[in-house]
């Protein structure tokens, strides 16, 4: 985590000394806050503050872990296995990344499967840790049933988010983590407690018709970007991610705000390699990449074109100097956590 | 390949004889033939018998080398690099994809990039094989300019298919194979030779106006599936097989129809591992998570919930017992480049 400003890391200590009341160590408890602090940071507020509380109701239910005995077993020297034992997911995936990045940087190439973990956050938090390591990452993990495979009337796919980070010869790293909804749920579900509305054309009801009630639309289906291809994106990432490495899938990844019967098992996939494998000089190749991409000519209106990760490294830049502002309901959540 | 029908192979030893006369071995000329002859049949008419003429115009004016030195770099157990020598793409995907399966038996896992190769057609047709091997295989690999990245007037990326592979525990192969492209520029063509017209919102003409014109869509922009988030896979698929790769990229892949002032230097990356890493039942579960699936209610009217290349594998099979049907333009085609 980039050093925060005083207010950030009050903050910060609040929701560590939060995680360490629920029974998580003190390094879990870090790495946690960190996790939340930096989604806030970045913008991505349906995977900061307003999850603390559901994180916290889980311990407390007992499915999360917050004593979990981690198990990393070697495949090969490039590939790896972690059963999380339900832990919470900002720490399962926290150790894959290392052990990706560890394993990349000894064979030139890591592989490593998560399972029994659950939901870790952004994707992108944990490709910038690998990109800064100068290697290219790929991150898959499925999530709680929202989007309806193609000509389904029920979901069953998670956002299932589709990661891809690279260095640039820059400050700025290309992090590419897009969902395969046309909407992420957390921004449904904020919108939901905020009583606003979301846009047309990116989710149905219950009753499979379009909707733009944010309500209705947690109760009904998100619809896949580009119809069959989203569809088959989505796919690919629950077997990625759940088949291939004994996690839930095909839709049994609870949701985790709603079902308290049991823990997610949700599941990860972190590849990473080498920039240098093939070309000497990768980071100039990037460079010049990019750069001609940004040259081209514009679309009225269009100031810059902007490579993926370009505009959240700007509001990160500039949000790390202000007070995270914390919504009305979440500060109740944490006074009511803290004491 | 599969065993094809009397006509069938009589087609395919014309395409052998013609690929000889330019100048290909035996082993590269059937190598190509059956890539074409493949396309043909799962209905993939723009990467197949259409596309005969421009490989041989291409070797005539050699920018595709009929007789290339291809060299295979060991980086390590696992990871390949080929230099493909300007060959045929087919010939340079085939050897990676070999490569690809061999590596992944020996480690788990497999990783081959390629440099100075050319179109190959389907990524599908080279995910099929790892699969058959029991692998799950991911390809990547760029093309010319086709799409404009978001925010441009101007095509960049190429139609830089996603593709994704895996065993089913049955017949039939999960192949997604995706192009980030609202439309296959492959189909744009035939469309092109026929005078036919494209759907709506697909494609841009050269000034940046709407078309259904598919000789003016050729001349302008197509667009990426799903807005900034298309545009953004597209470039990731840039990155790995272009800048990674050693090959072109940032949309200097030349045009194999328009474009013979040099080779294409196109970049694939393949990458391939064992089903069975992280879970001894992996066909098992992969089956269950497709009759999840299949099992949903579905939309009124949708008769079976379809996996990726489930379609492909029906058309396969279907037109494998019929004769090819060959348009009069090619037909054409075929007797200059047979005389």
């Amino acid at each position: 985590m980039e050093k925060v400003n005083l207010k950030t890391e009050k903050l910060r200590k609040k929701i560590i000394k939060i995680f360490r009341k629920f029974g998580l160590n003190n390094n879990h408890a870090s790495i946690s806050a960190d996790a939340l602090i930096n989604a806030e940071l970045v913008g991505a507020y349906g995977h900061g503050l307003s999850r603390l509380k559901m994180y916290c109701d889980r311990i407390s239910k007992k499915v999360i872990n917050p004593k979990p005995k981690i198990k990393t077993k070697k495949i090969s020297q490039s590939i790896s296995h972690i059963d999380a034992d339900n832990s919470i997911g900002f720490v399962a995936a926290d150790l894959a990344i290392k052990k990706a990045i560890q394993n990349a940087k000894k064979t030139g190439i890591g592989l490593i499967a998560v399972k029994n973990s659950g939901h870790y956050g952004l994707s992108g938090y944990y490709a910038e840790q690998a990109v800064k390591k100068n290697l290219v990452t790929m991150i898959y993990t499925n999530a709680p049933p929202a989007v309806a495979p193609h000509g389904a009337l029920k979901s069953l796919f998670g956002t299932n988010p589709i990661c891809f980070g690279t260095p640039t010869g820059s400050k700025i790293p290309f992090i590419l983590d897009t969902s395969i909804s046309m909407i992420n749920r957390g921004k449904i579900r904020v919108a939901a407690r905020n009583n606003q509305k979301i846009p047309e054309g990116v989710a149905l009801d219950k009753f499979g018709k379009p909707t733009t009630d944010a309500k209705k639309a947690l109760q009904g289906v998100q619809l896949p970007i580009a119809g069959f291809r989203g569809s088959g994106l989505a796919w690919m990432v629950d077997i990625l991610s759940g088949v291939l490495t004994g996690g839930n899938h095909a839709g049994r990844v609870k949701d985790p705000f709603d079902d308290f019967t049991g823990p997610q098992n949700i599941g990860h996939l972190f590849i990473t390699f080498k920039t240098n494998l093939f070309v000497k000089n990768y980071n100039t190749r990037i460079k010049e990449n990019i750069n001609r991409i940004k040259r081209l000519p514009k679309i009225k209106g269009v100031k810059e074109i902007m490579y993926p990760g370009q505009n959240k490294f700007k509001r990160f830049k500039m949000n790390l100097k202000k007070e995270i502002k914390i919504a009305e309901n979440i500060k109740k959540d944490l006074e009511i956590l803290e004491n």
